[in-house]
């Protein structure tokens, strides 16, 4: 007889093989459709979500969940019970919703992101605030409604921070931030007087090409299981249990744009191959899942920054990019590092590099708080992005269009998002301090990147980090991987040391 | 208020989108998908098609086609009636089979595709019958279920072959095969005279990638709506309705091969993009279809036959052939058209050229006969392919994998689909005999194809043979075209014509 348990991941199964049919057709969407195909798409899209939405706030599904949850009783294994606790909270926070307030939503971000393309194009911040502000009323009246699902008490923005970034909190993330805005400013300035990046060279396309599956290659790409393809913004996605997509593009005149871009899309596609396959972490339970957007982003991070940015790597791989380009624009493997590793202030939040970057976030995670839990008029907006972005960085955008304009997030009512970048930048680094420990202390990472050796690095991850999946959050996963809770030390002192090993 | 017909839309246009959902995740796994996805792929689709069954055949539907009928009355249009009669015979057909039979045919033609391929790598006939054997009672139970949907008296294969070929029947193929049995042997043995063409050359896959998207690029390919990839069998498919896909493939050794496989490909996508689009002929209503396999494949082998393979294409092409060799291994452009047609019988349906494709042809059509309605024992099969091939080619296969077993169809219970093939070169032929007459007369194909004006022909198809969709049946599509009903003599006027011309 099948038990309801059974019923139960017949059910999840079949919600995943439709959930990732329309992944598959987001993926075809970007990398192979034709411009005309998008309104037909759109359409796919939409029906798919409507039965997502269907089946996974269904009476039936509530009752087949409770059912499975009295059933096992007692008998429930630790692994049974998170799962099942994972499905509750997602299917109680689906159905405290009102559908009329979920089709707006759907609606007002199909508007805000038409009206935010328009605006960022005529520099025309007045044109978008109408927009911003019925999006930021929406999500207010999203959080809550969603509040009577929380087991406890969350403000507004922590609530719709929650599917992100699970049990974050504003004032967790305060304590993180605030030695980052302390320290960084510090190391910025220390940067500044560092040797020049040498300008930029023309890498052709097939060149860069050659290099990324080079890359891949050296660093387990698989083409059984593997697809790389081309797309206007580079995205890892998984479309079945043994299917990983990473798209990447190249960028005329950035030579390591694509290179890098690489190497991040592959640290994410590695913990998704990574995360456990079976019994409770099934691949349509929650506990195969990634546990959250920081964590993830610490894995992309990782192999982008701490590997593919590192001087080590600089020195092995600088000899493939001048045979390509048959000279040596650089001047060797240090001007090749440091063209890898800018280190400057820049408006542009994603063309920062790891000295920055977390002060872009800090700037979105104040503003976001200030529009969605303090009353800031939306008008105001601007000025204050300007005058605080000085704070920070020590510049001023000349326009709104590379200042509050920039980002795609607000324009689609992502609040509570932006703080998992951040995150996974001191995830990163503090997990990689734990690999080094385990891999023989200081400075074993950097010794296996210069032996071409990243293999031992992504064993140590596939051992410890990938197949927690999500039966811990980030935060646990964390504490349990490296000993301790998650701090900004690793990461301040891993840039500490990347800025002082310039000369 | 909504009406019925309204309402029969919507539901036709949500079916479509499901189907066309399904086209898009089979054609990226033939041009995208890694080995491994193949598993979780087969359970995507199988979950759609489980979706299209139940909305192809619900009450629902059958009650809302009944409504919409009852509604427009005698008001109907012709359009509309054609409409509602092409979606009321569908759905008699679909509800008057046993799901129970439904099911166990989608089992045997899994388990007969997954025998076929091992029996022909093994070139072991006798593995494959039982599958064989099976497959055949069990389309025999499908005709006789499907029998009661039929307006008239049709023979079991008659009933198979209606979804390809409407309306067709033995006596009518056997009336056109019948010239081709008598004629095509003997110009076989006139084209056997002639010089030999040339070894073949090694053409690299990039240049073969060139000449292709060069070739797309002249007959009108429009990148807004069409998209080109690899897979490793040639096909096109359409994904919306303003969402058109090819693809082909490079084999090496064969420098005029994915060239072919291109023009034959665009010409099935031509006719796609050439389709009635509006009003009863919208994309989802039976109107805006293709109306049968046979005019189908008219279309592609116009483009790859007619056009790809003349003497004044191979005269316009042949120096971009030699350009991108760098060498002219066919001795000027008659030894290069001469590549474009062998002319020589083959064993393989797939490699035939115009000469003896119909035979190969013919020899399938009499086999499923002899199958299906002669109780022809299925382990004669060998012996009597062996003999009926030599009898109408001259040639013997050294064993059943290059002969009986070559085919994917059997493997899959299809049977009736063969004679669309055909049919195709037949209808081929009809249609640019009136397109000719249309042009100016004697020559005017060849005259347009000297000057690079494919666009005349093309527009001359945009004007009068695509826009009439499901509207005609096939050989009411040729009658209108040409002024009288199809025949084999446009056909072989053709081919006396091409074999005359060689010196």
């Amino acid at each position: 007889m099948t038990t309801h348990l059974q019923r139960l991941q017949q059910h999840l199964h079949q919600t995943r093989l439709l959930g990732s049919i329309s992944s598959t057709i987001y993926y075809d969407q970007n990398t192979s459709m034709p411009a005309a195909g998008a309104p037909w798409r759109g359409e796919q899209l939409a029906l798919l979500a409507g039965q997502l939405h269907t089946r996974q706030t269904s009476s039936e599904y509530a009752e087949l969940l409770d059912a499975a949850e009295t059933e096992l009783g007692a008998e429930a294994t630790q692994e049974q019970r998170r799962n099942l606790q994972l499905l509750q909270l997602e299917l109680k926070r689906q159905r405290c919703l009102d559908p009329q307030l979920v089709s707006a939503i759907t609606q007002a971000q199909s508007r805000g992101n038409a009206i935010w393309q328009a605006a960022r194009a005529r520099n025309d911040f007045s044109a978008f605030a109408p927009a911003l502000k019925e999006l930021i009323e929406l999500r207010r009246q999203q959080a809550s409604q969603l509040a009577s699902a929380e087991s406890i008490a969350r403000s507004p923005w922590e609530i719709l921070a929650q599917p992100f970034e699970p049990d974050v909190s504003k004032a967790r993330l305060n304590q993180l931030f605030t030695p980052l805005k302390r320290e960084l400013p510090v190391l910025l300035e220390r940067a500044a007087a560092r040797p020049q990046s040498p300008p930029s060279a023309q890498l052709s396309e097939n060149s860069q090409n050659k290099l990324c599956a080079k890359l891949l290659q050296s660093w387990g790409y698989n083409e059984s299981c593997c697809q790389h393809a081309r797309s206007a913004h580079p995205f890892s996605c998984t479309l079945g249990p043994q299917d990983f997509r990473i798209t990447t593009r190249v960028v005329p005149g950035q030579p390591l744009s694509a290179f890098l871009a690489t190497a991040h899309e592959w640290g994410h596609s590695l913990y998704e191959q990574g995360l456990p396959r079976s019994g409770d972490h099934y691949f349509p339970w929650p506990l195969g899942d990634a546990t959250s957007m920081g964590v993830h982003e610490s894995q992309s991070l990782f192999w982008e920054c701490r590997v593919a940015r590192s001087k080590e790597f600089a020195g092995r791989w600088h000899p493939h990019f001048c045979a390509e380009l048959g000279s040596d624009p650089w001047n060797g493997s240090t001007g090749f590092w440091r063209s890898l590793n800018p280190l400057q202030p820049g408006l542009i939040r994603v063309e920062a590099d790891e000295l920055s970057y977390c002060l872009h976030i800090v700037l979105r995670f104040e503003l976001e708080l200030a529009l969605i839990e303090q009353e800031l008029p939306v008008e105001e907006l601007p000025q204050h992005w300007n005058q605080r972005l000085h704070e920070l960085l020590g510049i001023k955008p000349a326009n709104d269009s590379e200042g509050c304009l920039q980002d795609i997030h607000w324009a689609e009512g992502l609040f509570g998002y932006f703080p998992s970048y951040a995150l996974g930048h001191l995830i990163s680094a503090q997990l990689a301090e734990a690999m080094e420990n385990a891999l023989g202390g200081d400075g074993a990472i950097a010794t296996a990147i210069s032996a071409g050796q990243e293999s031992t690095l992504l064993q140590w991850l596939n051992q410890n980090v990938y197949p927690l999946g999500r039966s811990v959050n980030s935060e646990e996963l964390v504490e349990k991987v490296s000993g301790y809770p998650l701090s900004a030390d690793p990461f301040l002192r891993y840039l500490n040391q990347k800025c002082g090993s310039d000369v």
